[in-house]
């Protein structure tokens, strides 16, 4: 195995996020189910944002907060992902290498445009995620690069990709391309709605195509349909060398390898804003501390760190440097 | 005179913002005024953008941000202002309206895309805007809609939108109509830099066509060419009903009209983020405060407490319920 040119590869839907503060009673009233990412067609997301308050634009989806946050950290990345040749793909494309992500993926020149996130966060920092796919609908085998692959330590995929056809070709093309190449693979399971839409798939994803594997707690019971984390627990050990890092909100967060059970508390004296992008940062630290070779507590504890980062402000990009900011907390 | 539909009528250069944060030698190695407004063109938008971090987008503009800021604070504000039927103009569309603002200024169909301001933030918080017209120059007095300025107790210009012909001609088309309809006419001076290239106009305009002008202290001294605050106050008092607020960073802010010359303090224990839009949030509570027939010292309380919010946070769009926020301090 040759040495590594990125420490992680992203492959994601690309997106950019509109943010908007709202009550309650706004998402009742719109038929949002609170805290999942739902999927929407051009005329709901002209409708709902219609209906939102003022927003703030941000580069978003989850494995590109992922790795920009990776690379924020000081690690390097790559990214695949596809947005169209509209503004909002400039955007995105402009964020994601501006922290310095190897991102070359050629924009669409047709058809829909670049991916909004419609996402709307309660007075209890809480976001609802209403999604538009939009030109992402692009990505598929053809756009990955088995170079890019073959010179990433990691390829990390989000379970949000599980979705159109062609998207999870490509999702399997990377995962073998990776493991012929002596790479690790990953996964995040992302939403348990997710989870549920897909369980015989993400349990054959998680069980016998990825080395590490990302998720919350709702997600990982609902992928091994138990109810609670103690019975979820010999399912996420059953595997001697997988990785299983499952984040626990303020519980913090637990890292599993086989025999290894490792328990890391949340960072304490945060003041959360807005919990989006909270699970993609704790991935970042947490793969970074991998490919660094450090200890699962030590990944665990930088992925935790991120996480403290993203929360206490609008946006799932830092809004600081997390290297400088790890740092000084003795965990880089 | 009729009763008012709107408090202010806000005319501007419609404006989305691209905040980034940078440190101080950025600034002197891409030969950046710092603290100033400059215009550029699109290459070097395009150049500078390249060269810029990741960003946040949030709809801007100067008199765009204080109507947006008047209308969360309860009031009624309407704005004219040109974007391009394009993305960004999109949500600058939106994130007004979905303030509450009545925008029905319509969209440039073809020509330059929406103008866009490159913001730098550096660590002390100051601001340094790079802005790029765009569809601005294609604001002239045809978009000035008398119904709306009749409407309107008071009409508020920004000093910015003085140098393109066409919208010069805007403004004093706007000045006229609301003099006319018996409303106020209110200008800000807007930056420094804009008042030295503009000193005839911008005096000729302050002492002869507004009721009410909007300055910081370094717009004040460059208006009048004095060398400090004691030395501009008698030509800020000469016209005996004018009513000027004069802001002063961290020493808070004057009121003067005539012989009437009030001190408010800056709201305390704000951290401080980023300048951008102090003066813009403080005009909001100002010219709400006088819509409302407080007097002077209320208004330039109000013009505090709005100001305190923005700068506590990225972006010039506020975050939080001014009007709860204001309440909540007793000064509504």
């Amino acid at each position: 195995m040759t040495s590594t040119k990125y420490d992680v590869l992203g492959i994601g839907n690309a997106i950019v996020d509109v943010i908007a503060r709202c009550e309650d009673p706004f998402l009742a009233a719109n038929n949002l189910a609170k805290g999942a990412m739902t999927l929407i067609d051009e005329a709901r997301a002209g409708e709902l944002y219609a209906a939102m308050g003022p927003g703030l634009e941000c580069s978003g989806g989850s494995a590109g907060n992922t790795i920009a946050g990776l690379a924020n950290l000081g690690g390097k990345g790559a990214y695949i992902g596809r947005v169209r040749d509209d503004q909002l793909g400039t955007i995105f494309r402009h964020d994601i290498r501006a922290q310095g992500v190897a991102f070359d993926s050629a924009p669409a020149t047709s058809g829909p445009s670049t991916a909004r996130c419609l996402i709307f966060v309660t007075p209890d920092a809480q976001r609802t995620m209403q999604t538009y796919l939009g030109a992402c609908v692009d990505l598929g085998p053809d756009q990955i690069d088995e170079a890019v692959v073959a010179a990433s330590g990691i390829t990390y995929m989000e379970g949000y990709l599980w979705d159109k056809p062609a998207a999870k070709d490509a999702f399997r093309k990377a995962a073998q391309l990776a493991h012929k190449h002596g790479r690790k693979v990953s996964l995040t399971l992302s939403d348990s709605f997710c989870v549920d839409r897909h369980r015989a798939d993400f349990r054959d994803l998680a069980d016998n195509h990825c080395d590490i594997v990302f998720a919350n707690e709702a997600e990982l019971l609902s992928l091994y349909q138990v109810k609670s984390f103690e019975e979820a627990l010999p399912h996420a050990r059953a595997k001697k060398d997988r990785i299983f890092a499952v984040t626990r909100s303020e519980k913090g967060s637990v890292a599993i390898q086989g025999d290894r059970v490792v328990a890391v508390p949340a960072e304490p004296g945060v003041n959360v804003v807005d919990t989006t992008g909270a699970g993609d940062l704790y991935a970042s630290g947490f793969l970074l501390g991998l490919a660094q070779g450090r200890d699962l507590a030590q990944a665990a504890r930088l992925g935790s760190i991120c996480a403290a980062e993203i929360i206490s402000h609008y946006g799932a990009r830092p809004e600081t440097s997390l290297k400088e900011l790890a740092a000084s907390k003795g965990a880089l």
